[in-house]
């Protein structure tokens, strides 16, 4: 019986997961880990399958038998721009443990802004006993801008709490018991709009799409007193300073980021300081390492059996 | 036509929301605001229903007619310690408005806990840029004591959320989806919760039932490394003292309280300072005076047509 064709796992995050989650899995396949020092020199040339995160420069030039390309991750924007990257199928990272966590985030953070949890804290630091007039949830719009795998599964979840939920993509195709808008109606959805969602891939499309102008087109007369912007998709697709001048003039009332046009977010970000954010270092939702290995497995198994491999990126859309 | 018989309103709170909701409220009813020093001399006797919240002392010697009484809040310990209460039936209020404000604490306090909010806000305030190791909220085991209308609406939209919820209550009576557990099972149901939330109302039996005894018994072993306590029940339900020392200590890895034993909070209480609890000021799920007032309109309704009332408060149980 020969070996089942080898894969390069080249992931630069988390090496102590990586390192523990390969001893489970893969097994009966070579499995070439590139954390690992002693396969500086191994030869690439036979592996089939490769799956990346930020991986080393050379690996294009080396591993040169590949089949299927893996994201370590659900956004590819990484991927697509590595130089040398071969024209292969390229299956991102999709799985309810990432979709789960990105949505408890999503309903976290529109509670947070709901509830006021910024003014209560900061009362509370004062000592100040103070009641605030509270609106419920049904009162409030969250429009979600990205309506895909994660985009949906937040819809269902701030509709479970309360909230009523617009989405808007590219196609606008039709997602179970929310008003969806496409492309074309953009401006009819911001103007409902109280909670503005990102959860959009980083293309050549959506790069700065949340900017000074999209915020002013936002429903100013929700019971919050101001729209609210919260992002989890890609940093590149905000303009940070015109989220900071928006807060500044109060435009927007407050903004939850997750994502930066550069991450870690450098020290010199007056956004560290404004009391109207709330943010997180890119944890929105994590990629759990054995969750990856296990969708990489299923989704090799159905290659090598004639299935066809599912969540494959379209190289012209960029997603 | 005779006019319909009189309401009497002594609500001890939002006094510019009931003098507004009143406009619109009762009509071809004589109401009588006691928040209105118009009516300080006026004759109570013939009045046959009284909606109170803290209301005036002298309310029972005066109003002698009285037919039905309505609580202004869902809980009633307030009404049932009342000198001079009539054995009268008591209604208490119950309405979506506030179940709905109930859970979006309960759920964005767990959320909170779960995404360690506290730790993030500390790093954030320090410009530190830490991804932490985030569990799932299927890992998690939210314990709920009082599993009433408002314990079982938190309960359905915690499990939407992900996270494995179990209940308590006096009966253990069922609840869809829910491993429900009954007053004998306290023991059982204490060693599965990672997250501990109370929404008990306050009688003899639920005083002081959140104690460090009762803490000791949560599980320890959870993917947060330790218990967390949520209540938005009645402050008279937690030992204050026995919550600081268990967070002091570490068997309590963090709390959120709505409710004191004495409110406003005392400005002497270490609770104020202390990062590993959450607080809000009584504000879980205010009651909106508008809901309030057409749910005790449709409850006078039913009496007067001689259909039975809704919510009745059974005296001998005190909730
Ligand atoms: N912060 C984090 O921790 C974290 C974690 C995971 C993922 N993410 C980010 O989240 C993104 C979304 O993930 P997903 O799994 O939900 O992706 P997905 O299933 O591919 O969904 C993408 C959605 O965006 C829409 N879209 C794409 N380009 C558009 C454009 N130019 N105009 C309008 N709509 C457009 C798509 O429209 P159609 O439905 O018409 O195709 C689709 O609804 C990822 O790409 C990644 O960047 C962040
Ligand atoms: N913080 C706030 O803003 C706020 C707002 C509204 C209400 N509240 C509080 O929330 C409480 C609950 O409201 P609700 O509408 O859900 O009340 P409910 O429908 O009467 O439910 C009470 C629950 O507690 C259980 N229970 C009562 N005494 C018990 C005992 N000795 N041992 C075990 N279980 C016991 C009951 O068990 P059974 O099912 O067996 O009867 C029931 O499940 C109110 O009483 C009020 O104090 C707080």
């Amino acid at each position: 019986m020969t070996e089942k064709p080898a894969i390069i796992v080249d992931l630069n995050f988390h090496p102590e997961q990586v390192r523990e989650g390969l001893r489970h899995a893969f097994s009966g396949r070579g499995v070439i880990n590139r954390l690992d020092p002693a396969n500086d020199g191994a030869d690439l040339s036979k592996a089939a399958y490769a799956l990346l995160w930020k991986p080393k420069a050379d690996l294009f030039q080396r591993a040169t038998g590949l089949k299927v390309l893996f994201s370590g991750g659900a956004g590819v924007d990484h991927v697509l721009t590595l130089p040398g990257l071969p024209d292969l199928p390229l299956v991102r990272f999709v799985d309810p443990t990432l979709t789960t966590r990105m949505s408890e985030w999503v309903v976290m953070q529109c509670l947070m802004h709901l509830r006021q949890q910024v003014a209560y804290d900061r009362n509370r630091r004062k000592k100040i006993w103070n009641p605030l007039v509270q609106p419920e949830a049904s009162e409030i719009t969250v429009g979600i801008m990205g309506m895909g795998v994660l985009g949906s599964d937040s819809a269902r979840k701030l509709k479970a709490i309360g909230f009523n939920v617009i989405g808007w993509s590219k196609s606008g195709k039709p997602v179970d018991g929310v008003e969806m808008h496409g492309a074309e109606s953009l401006d009819a959805f911001l103007a409902k709009t109280d909670m503005l969602v990102g959860l959009l891939p980083l293309t050549p499309e959506t790069r700065g799409i949340f900017n000074g102008d999209l915020f002013s087109r936002l429903r100013r007369s929700g019971p919050l007193g101001g729209p609210v912007f919260i992002n989890a998709g890609r940093g590149g697709s905000q303009v940070e300073t015109d989220i900071i001048a928006a807060l500044n003039s109060g435009r927007l009332k407050g903004a939850s980021l997750d994502v930066f046009e550069t991450e870690p977010l450098p020290a010199t970000s007056p956004l560290w300081e404004m009391d109207t954010v709330m943010m997180t270092p890119h944890t929105a939702a994590d990629s759990d390492v054995s969750a990856l290995f296990a969708h990489v497995e299923r989704q090799i198994e159905r290659y090598e059996s004639g299935q066809p491999l599912q969540h494959l990126v379209e190289r012209g859309a960029g997603y």
